[in-house]
């Protein structure tokens, strides 16, 4: 192959999976986003994807339609050993080219079959048929290989469906033959988190912020994606160096945090936990966590961070109020008088379970889920977190509108992120109610 | 609108998302799975879709491809106000229809702004074009309508990109429009949850079950996927008659059953926790649960279940040694003897938790999630599971090859599944490893 680079259009890639497995909710096609991913390290754009089921004249149809816009076309799915596996067969007779049998190919699957003991059934062989005059990428994970086929001024990559053999194999693809072959441009990105504010509120902050960003030099790309009481905002840039975009994106972070302040919590893709963690860990502190609503989300969230028995010994769930009594020290009359979801029993939660585990800083969870539970004065969705310490003891009350398990999510974000803003002596935020 | 028929090439549906949103990964495409499902109900198969930026050339020309298959396509996204959202002209110049500005379209967008107390922005009149012929469908929840447009044999309904948008106008499209021009065949699913087996010998063991099925009258199709510790198989079938269909449904369950016994633990779409749940408030009985490793996540688990605090009181989350002897009464001999790895630990976590909450079940869960800790006999992904009551004394080791989140995930639904073994008096399985 001549490293030559790819004519221009091939900077423009479309996507095409096959099977009718992938059109049948909830089965969706996901190697598309590593693939896009990837290309887009190497400032190879992907303007367009599908997927197809298993019909070979659909297939053709879609493929034919897809050379019309892409340079680069890359198919995944479709290239096993049954008939059902069309891909192969589509892509020779759009490209009319024959379908030869690659002894080499045989031979491969032949030796791999071997290697676990077992005779390769004949079915296989239709995994060595290569349009004649395509170049096999050897499948190092499977039977299947893939295909790189050059024609005129367009490039088509046949994959295998499985994400453990279609990405190592495409990896491959992308440093030895993409990489070289495009522009030098790349594309870089900054992950910012954001919690404390609804997706409009994000929104209505920061598009006087990023909205002259697309038409400036150096344009950044924005997408805002949301996900239980996080708001994320992904910036992308295309330049030919690193120091340039990373620059650019340092200054676009900066003006982002000038409006949001310390409701962004990470700027390089931490989680929540990872940075309630890293804050602990830098303090030498420990936790505990008394939950009731939440039902040990939150503990679980902090042991989702590697090395995180440095700051958790205990955590205790008392869902019941006699469990709060008799583990966490709640007395019956505070329990008696406010009732389990107040701010009284939060601040206790936190205070017992932050003495009974000697730890610094202790947090109660109480609230109801749902889907019954609530009363006029303390409706449904309704949480009071408590971060308490020797020093501090902040108490906070939300409301949420959603179905139990995702009231669960939402209260533990907040109580998380209520930890972290105690840990950096920042505005703890106020209480507040989420609309539907 | 006439009552007619759809023509048959109409029960093929191809989808469009419009939006250079949905080209960056993370983001995704979902309101393709919701339409699928939706028209799989009213026999309507959807045999492709894809997704395209906001770019007109592109979407005309993946638009016209698609006329060329399927006799109805549903374009969602590009609706809104601004230069970008191109749908309509698109779908206008594709068909040849000149856009006409809509009076009472254009009359609902300003009430709909009149009722929030604002006036219209004038950039908003062009979501009231509408391409000549075209029959608009209200918007009850936005200012985009949809458009549903018949044109000889072929029918494209365009619907606004937020799913809150989208599918209640689509639930309206189904029932009033497509529903009564399809077939009487509608798609009728089971879903079977199964623990205990890998994807690959749930594979083997039930290919020679459904295999057959595919070829028979009323032929049922079988999608296998997977999450961590759980294999689902669903199981679709169309029909004219729900009878008819669930009587199908019920033998190919049962047989599907008889292969794979007790490791099948759900067959009406149920989780692992609703069955747990189930069992307990069954039999009257409460649990406890003791959690190292899984960090509270079978505890939070459990508590996804509505009415859960009728079965649990009290869980306690032991991430050190201390915490172990101390809140759990665990033995530092057992702790010196066996380490915190181990049945003899597991088993007093069980039986410690269990009887400091006064409960008839309870559980222990203690391993090594990683990244780090192993040694050469417990290595990274050993877990201990002990599930004990006045009756049974349960333990179960598993070794799982994961990174430590998803070691989390399989550890907890081992555990919750032992749980609903002993709780059946079934085969409590086989101690195993998990290999990657």
């Amino acid at each position: 192959m001549n490293a030559a680079h790819l004519p221009d259009r091939s900077c423009r890639a479309e996507i095409i999976a096959v099977g009718s497995e992938l059109l049948q909710p909830p089965r969706q096609d996901t190697n598309s986003l590593y693939l896009t991913e990837r290309l887009a390290g190497v400032g190879i754009e992907v303007r367009g994807k599908a997927v197809v089921g298993d019909n070979r004249a659909e297939l053709e149809s879609m493929l034919r339609s897809a050379l019309t816009r892409a340079g680069l076309v890359i198919l995944t799915g479709g290239l096993g050993p049954t008939d059902d596996d069309l891909t192969r067969d589509a892509v020779a007779a759009v490209l009319g080219m024959p379908l030869v049998e690659d002894a080499a190919v045989v031979q491969q699957i032949r030796e791999r079959f071997a290697r676990r003991g077992a005779v390769m059934p004949e079915v296989n062989r239709r995994q060595a048929l290569v349009p004649d005059g395509a170049v096999v990428i050897e499948n190092r994970h499977g039977t299947a290989p893939g295909l790189w086929i050059a024609r005129d001024a367009q490039t088509l990559v046949l994959l295998p469906g499985p994400p453990g053999e279609l990405r190592p194999m495409f990896d491959r693809v992308v440093e030895e033959w993409l990489a070289p072959r495009t522009g030098a441009d790349r594309v870089y990105r900054r992950l910012l988190r954001i919690c404390g504010r609804t997706e409009s509120e994000v929104e209505e902050a920061v598009f006087p912020v990023y909205g002259p960003w697309a038409a400036q030099a150096m344009p950044i790309a924005t997408t805002v994606l949301t996900a239980p009481a996080q708001v994320e905002l992904h910036l992308s840039v295309r330049a030919e160096h690193a120091a340039a975009a990373g620059a650019r994106l340092d200054e676009a972070t900066g003006a982002l945090i000038r409006v949001l302040g310390p409701d962004v919590f990470s700027v390089d893709g931490q989680s929540l936990e990872e940075v309630v963690g890293g804050l602990l860990r830098h303090g030498g502190q420990t936790v505990a966590v008394a939950e009731s609503c939440t039902g040990g989300l939150v503990s679980s969230r902090l042991t989702d961070v590697p090395g995180s028995s440095a700051y958790v010994t205990f955590n205790a769930v008392c869902y019941s109020n006699d469990a709060k009594v008799r583990w966490l020290g709640v007395s019956a009359e505070t329990l008696a008088a406010h009732g389990a979801v107040s701010e009284a029993t939060a601040l206790e939660m936190a205070d017992g379970v932050r003495n009974r585990a000697g730890a610094q800083i202790g947090v109660g969870v109480s609230g109801i889920a749902g889907p019954t539970g609530g009363t006029d004065t303390k409706p449904v969705g309704t949480v009071v977190v408590a971060v308490t310490s020797a020093q501090t003891r902040v108490v906070r009350q939300y409301r949420f509108p959603f179905t139990r398990v995702r009231n669960k999510q939402f209260a533990a974000q907040m109580a998380l992120d209520l930890v972290r803003r105690v840990l950096l002596g920042v505005d703890p935020g106020p209480a507040f109610v989420v609309r539907p």
